[in-house]
């Protein structure tokens, strides 16, 4: 069975590196890459060459039985690949409805490494995960960067600088590794969440649990956060727009799956932000946590710098791309047996993941 | 006697912040700032209001008795400035020879801040210092800012990722503050130094002092390296070679006062570092100590990037004019007493720091 990794267009990381490929192999499977499909990450052609076989995109697209991607392939390449192979990707069906239906009536199945549940065993395939813990490093880099003071508290003959106030807004992957990296930079942090079973977690990483009364908890919703009532959005307004007003940089992460992103800092909360802080808004792709925000773009609004980026994984793409490798890995090992598939569909993961009918044939 | 804040053109800090001004006047001075002196370091021109006079350049310039600026003024500047008048800047007269003779007959006063000297008892004043460590900090932001990988260790269900290893060249001001930040984020430190007291600093920030053998020393280079002999330059480079090939990041931050900078990263070492792999050169504006590096420029070159930028502190300009103001301070005590100029030709801070002659009514 021959497995084609493509090379992603608008984004460097690429969903197999080569350290990955002799492991694949060992499943059994052939494995085609196209050529420059790692060059962004900086994984050269000649490192897949010892496992792989090196081609154009149009023998990948037209010769493999699996094909791998991090973002879904357009109509025109999909046109060159046969019925019945099986695309792993990341197609989105909540915000996608209808993507499912579409690519089984083009007869294809497919897997959808963001359908994958995230329950404890599949975690090393979360991808989503992996990718928010980037995001959040990356954040607190982005946000250092542009913040016109110190992180750390430095004592020098020269005086001494307090230092820099960071508030968190969702303490999920990626929230929890924003305050990980604030911390290591010596900020004073301060996160919050709706869900009470973030404060623990929160407290570990020395940083301040803000609570707000009357959450709706939802721990069905698989990490993601669940909408909230009126009257708990309007205390957390309050409560976010007191802790703003003395924050250095605030980083949001809260995203809804499905719908669009809860303002957390409206317009006003932002006009009493200090001049020079800094936002980076991780929800900007689903409408941001910012009412400010806007999506792919570094704007100014009340001396304020708001960062509006939900991909900001593809800003380290080597690590990005090894971790992300790591997952997909994982995942295809629930599936692939000597190189054949065995789609076991009393397999959680594997039911979840898979967005098209099961043929009958290929059922364990 | 009226004391003149000025604003910076091409460098976004400012020479006195307002929590200044009132400690200034405490002095007996009158404080003139120029309007929006503060306004790209993030001090409005509504927070000087309070104890100084915010008032046109030209008002600033014409009727002051001391200036400040961090850079020094231009010829159509001083045009407009009486005779007589103490300016004080960093004039750099090392690297701008005959500086001191042209404001002198010109009939101007002049205290060089670059000039003060480097001991105990003047580092509460020491500019150079202040700013070198902003600059140490922000070149490992930058460093992990395009660094396609993480910095810290991380013990992930995709794995683990190896701490990113970081190469410091030269450990002063910069290199230690350097070392700390990439410290703090979990890297793994290296770092060279001709002096060898440089090793019980480094070693006491969690890195690695790699020494070679042979260096020349001299006490009274005032924080400055020396030159060295072509034997030690040579077995350094080599050193710096094996080093580099295994580096993730490097920042070099080697300056010899009055001279280029040596060149410690070749163009062919360049060519031995890992794809994706981050130079930050802290010596640009004086030749840089890589030898591919282009002042004022961010380059790709191997498939490395090297960062050309001797003023990062410039890129953290509320921070870094909060330190530059309170050495100002500091060393203004030290000849302001009461509202007059106190010029005690035995205080060595006062003589290093004087370029132009004392005049004798001046002489305490």
């Amino acid at each position: 069975m021959k497995f084609g990794i493509l090379k992603e267009y608008d984004d460097q990381r690429v969903a197999i590196v080569p350290e990955i490929v002799p492991k694949l192999k060992q499943l059994g499977l052939e494995i085609l890459v196209e050529t420059q499909a790692g060059a962004t990450a900086l994984f050269s052609d000649k490192l897949y060459q010892e496992h792989a076989s090196v081609v154009s995109r149009q023998e990948v697209l037209s010769q493999s039985d699996m094909l791998i991607s991090i973002h879904p392939l357009s109509d025109a390449d999909l046109q060159q690949v046969r019925k019945g192979v099986l695309l792993i990707s990341q197609f989105a069906p909540f915000a996608s409805p209808g993507v499912a239906e579409t690519l089984h009536g083009k007869g294809f199945q497919a897997f959808s490494l963001d359908m994958i549940p995230r329950t404890t065993l599949a975690q090393s395939m979360d991808v989503l995960s992996s990718m928010a813990g980037i995001a959040g490093y990356k954040a607190v880099l982005e946000a250092a960067r542009l913040l016109p003071r110190y992180f750390p508290m430095m004592i020098t003959a020269a005086g001494t600088i307090r230092p820099a106030k960071v508030l968190i807004l969702g303490a999920g992957v990626a929230g929890l590794q924003a305050i990980a990296t604030a911390r290591r930079l010596g900020a004073q942090v301060e996160a919050f969440d709706t869900r009470r079973a973030a404060k623990e977690e929160v407290e570990s990483l020395g940083a301040k649990f803000v609570e707000v009364e009357g959450a709706v908890e939802d721990t069905a919703a698989g990490g993601y956060a669940v909408a909230q009532s009126d009257e708990f959005l309007a205390r957390q307004r309050a409560e976010v727009q007191a802790r703003a007003a003395k924050a250095d940089v605030i980083i949001t992460t809260a995203q809804v799956r499905g719908t669009k992103a809860p303002i957390l800092l409206p317009k006003e909360t932002v006009s009493h932000m200090k001049p020079g802080s800094v936002v980076v808004d991780l929800a900007a792709s689903t409408g941001g946590n910012c009412e400010l925000t806007q999506d792919n773009a570094v704007i100014q609004a009340h001396q304020v710098t708001i960062i509006g980026n939900s991909y900001l994984a593809n800003l380290m793409p080597q690590d990005a791309s090894v971790m992300y490798a790591n997952n997909v890995l994982n995942f295809i090992k629930t599936f692939v047996k000597e190189g054949k598939l065995n789609l076991d569909m009393n397999n959680e993961i594997i039911r979840g993941a898979m967005i098209t009918p099961i043929p009958e044939t290929q059922n364990a």
